[in-house]
């Protein structure tokens, strides 16, 4: 946020606040992205750049004088901010939805930011926040894309973003049972880089990973690009450290147990609406002797989905696992560098890539390769994998250019088991396609599969548009209508994104009445007065 | 319960009501048990074989004509019992407690068994009983071996027994996703027979396989013995229907998910007091085309310890990986036919077992071979493994023998991190020890690593004792010593056994206040009068 003018106190988060990622990174679009734009949509006009900061009218805080005394006596001074730069660069997340709002000229945002520095600060802001009645978003990376993170008050007087970035410590590296724990609000990169200081690598990398933090991951059951072979964040997880408005939960005495229910489970995926994540207690692995790439061509989609299930199903997976629809393929989304490029395989493209000891590497890749080759698959050298693995931050950046340039673009994922994902595509591309063509505009949708599981896989979809009317209310109803479709057909509102506040009302129907009522009984144990992130995951 | 005179109208459970298993594989004590249990532990005289039914003074019936009745109506008359018969052989699990309880004149149990045949019959049983103040104890196969069967009426007037045992069918065999959806009651190797037909297994071998449920297995968080490869069950389990008293809860759209918190992983585990848990969507495996079995010996514990971790945090993984400490090894009763021979291979034995395609066995046996070694190990051949292969479901039946001659044994196990094995182990065998040399006996403590992960590992005790005193009040002084030990070490209350009444207070302990509260609330929202299984899990 070097280029923003707006006041603060607090460190401001690295991201963009109005944008994602950091100023140097951001990509103009190429050639062939706006030809394809202009040919295949007709997009024209566009937004122009996001207004400056200049123009932004916030609303004053309505936290008190003495709020901010109280919590300043609890943090420290120098660790509340009320500036609108403190507000504002915590004001949601980094959705679309999210994208457009920060170009209106009025904003919202939390009334103040505060960053503790302990369990017993966490413990102590809320016991404040629940007294006086000022509900709290617990802040880590600031990348949710389900409207985790917007400022919503509850009902109470006031909301604060509960800053996490002072738990940035590794707190302990077990190399006997390769456990690391970390503070929650380390984010992505260093704890890499911490480990890798030692040897280790934890091998979690979403799409988020470069801003997103280890408590976030763990919030919000994130699932990382090497999932396949590392595991989701969730199965990483062995122990971890949540401060509720009633006490403190830590929970982790050994990896797998019986004693009851899972309540690891419980707070994996809770959003920051049970309590804050604190610390949090991971696997690790040795850093990787060996990393083999490999990209595959398949005829169509349907030949290298049965191979990514073959291999799936069978003991030797790859660490990544991926397979872009034809469309995909056809404008190299799976290679960032060279979307839009005309040089694009043709087929069904699949990425693959194997890390571990040499005897490992070597087995485990020779085994999927005959799965691959048996299905029909074509061996196409690395570098299409590579050229996926060195763009894979990338395209998120893409999208304020997008914006920019008047086409929207938006990204939502679903999972279901193998028997069904066929069914599932052709029903979220219908619906996507149709809800667009309803108020008169094109998509062009795209989708791989980002994730496997020996029962089933993850379906992302890529969509982008012609944007026409009011922006957000155009994508809003097309959002609505396919989480719709994704629940009615019986698959899962998110693989990895979350519920947030934008898939609430399907997770609703996803886990029925009972469901419901465990969740708002957990939330009414853990937190009887509703102030942390309203509005989220609790239908 | 062939031999069992008592009257019932119900089909009565496989198991006999008194002692584990059926008549026709009970095994008498060996002549080198014998010896061992004279020389080592001093044991002489002893309780004598099992008192007959016709000494059994069971309280009458609390149940009215009217609940019969009711519950008749509901699920019609040939399907609620309130005999003898029908009450004792649901009286209760398998623990050394409940078979000493089982000898003693005077027997509880329930008032009546109530076997209902769906979702629907389930649901009114749970609405007249929630109604009408009667406590409702889910029944599977009946082999809990911590209280989770007993039946307490929680403050209600009367208690019945919910028999599982009409939800046999195999519903649906998902061929694609590998995905079998069983009803909850049918026994494991019924469950495996069905899939063997189709050629697909499930790979779950608790040592309470032979008579233990499917829902059961759900319900308890069950572990089986090849864990290592197969995963426990709540590993394989992808969706699950559960019916409480405030409505029917299904989950399980995809294997994983990011919609908030893994309400399986809360249901998995809440031992019937949350809910009926009557369909169960399991993972399940093609039949391996190729099984290889290896033992090793180790120079000691620590030696193998070192070893099964290498194999265990590498990526090709044995199905089976067990290891035995010298005591139980010096004693071979890791291979149950030869238990007090004296041909005992000495040091640590372990037993390995790699199933799947002719490659995958191939490449996971060499690595771990290679691994094995490195450690220090020697491979014995496949015959020790084999041993203990074919005599593993018989060691629960020398129990009853024991205690016939006047020895009690139990298990006991729990799990923590690779770190602290050692530790754990080191302080429950004096725990036990001290324990018992308290009140002026001697035992022998045997113990096994039975169940691996990457970050720990299972230890699974089994104690040999001379009785002396009342032997109930002997073994539970134990037991609330030596449990209180594991939770102060760290440990977790219980690896795969369970909570059910007799871990419930150190549940409370492991989880504390707010762990405590979240389960509270659970069960309140589902079951708000507390007609499920009370006294059992929730503290």
């Amino acid at each position: 946020m070097a280029d923003d003018p707006l006041p603060h106190l607090l460190p401001l988060p690295p991201m963009r606040w109005n944008a994602w990622g950091i100023p140097s990174d951001a990509r103009p679009l190429s050639k062939g992205i706006v030809d394809l734009l202009e040919a295949a949509l007709g997009v024209g006009g566009g937004l122009g750049p996001a207004p400056g900061p200049e123009s932004v009218e916030l609303p004053p805080t309505r936290l008190t004088g003495a709020d901010v005394a109280a919590l300043a006596a609890i943090v420290g001074q120098e660790h509340v901010g009320t500036e609108p730069g403190d507000r504002l660069s915590r004001a949601g997340g980094k959705s679309t939805l999210d994208l457009l709002r920060r170009r209106e000229a009025r904003q919202l945002a939390p009334d103040g930011a505060v960053a503790p520095g302990s369990d017993d600060e966490v413990a102590a802001v809320l016991a404040y926040c629940e007294e006086a009645g000022v509900a709290v978003v617990p802040f880590g990376g600031g990348t949710s894309v389900v409207g985790g993170l917007d400022p919503e008050t509850g009902g109470l007087r006031a909301v604060i973003a509960l800053d996490l970035r002072r738990f940035g410590a590794l707190v302990r590296l077990d190399e006997i049972s390769l456990l690391a724990t970390f503070q929650a609000g380390i984010p992505g990169p260093r704890a890499e880089a911490l480990l890798g200081e030692r040897g280790y690598i934890l091998g979690h990398y979403p799409q988020s990973f470069q801003f997103a933090t280890i408590g976030g991951f763990a919030a919000a059951r994130s699932s990382g690009q090497a999932s396949a072979g590392y595991g989701r964040f969730d199965d990483m997880v062995v122990g971890l450290t949540a401060v509720t408005p009633r006490g403190v939960l830590r929970l982790g005495r050994a990896q797998k147990s019986a004693a009851g229910p899972d309540l690891r489970q419980v707070f994996l995926g809770s959003e920051g609406a049970f309590g804050v994540i604190t610390e949090v207690v991971v696997r690790i692995r040795p850093k990787p002797e060996r990393v083999v790439r490999q990209a595959w061509r398949f005829e169509d989609f349907a030949q290298g989905e049965a191979a990514l299930r073959a291999v799936a199903q069978s003991s030797f997976r790859p660490t990544v696992l991926r397979l872009s629809d034809e469309v995909e393929t056809g404008v190299n989304l799976a290679t960032t560098e060279k979307i839009g490029a005309g040089d694009s395989p043709g087929g069904a493209l699949a990425v693959t890539t194997f890390e571990g000891a040499p005897d490992e590497v070597r087995a485990a890749s020779e085994l999927a390769a005959r799965a691959f080759e048996a299905a029909g698959g074509a061996a196409l050298g690395p570098e299409l994998a590579d050229s996926w693995e060195a763009g894979r931050y990338s395209a998120p950046y893409l999208r304020d250019a997008l914006l920019d340039a008047g086409a929207g673009c938006e990204t939502l994922e679903t999972a279901t088991t193998w028997d069904k994902v066929d069914e599932v595509k052709a029903a979220v591309t219908e619906a996507l396609l149709e809800a667009f063509a309803e108020n008169g505009t094109k998509a062009l949708v795209m989708c791989h599969i980002s994730h496997v599981y020996p029962a089933g896989a993850s379906l992302y979809f890529t969509v982008v548009y012609a944007m026409a009317g009011d922006p957000v209310e155009q994508w809003a109803a097309v959002k609505a209508a396919v989480s719709q479709v994704i629940v009615e057909v019986g698959a899962t509102i998110s693989h990895h994104h979350g519920v947030g506040a934008d898939h609430r009302r399907w997770l609703a129907e996803e886990i029925g009445e009972v469901g419901v009522a465990v969740l708002r009984a957990v939330k009414s144990a853990v937190d009887p007065k509703g102030i942390l992130n309203p509005g989220k995951l609790v239908p």
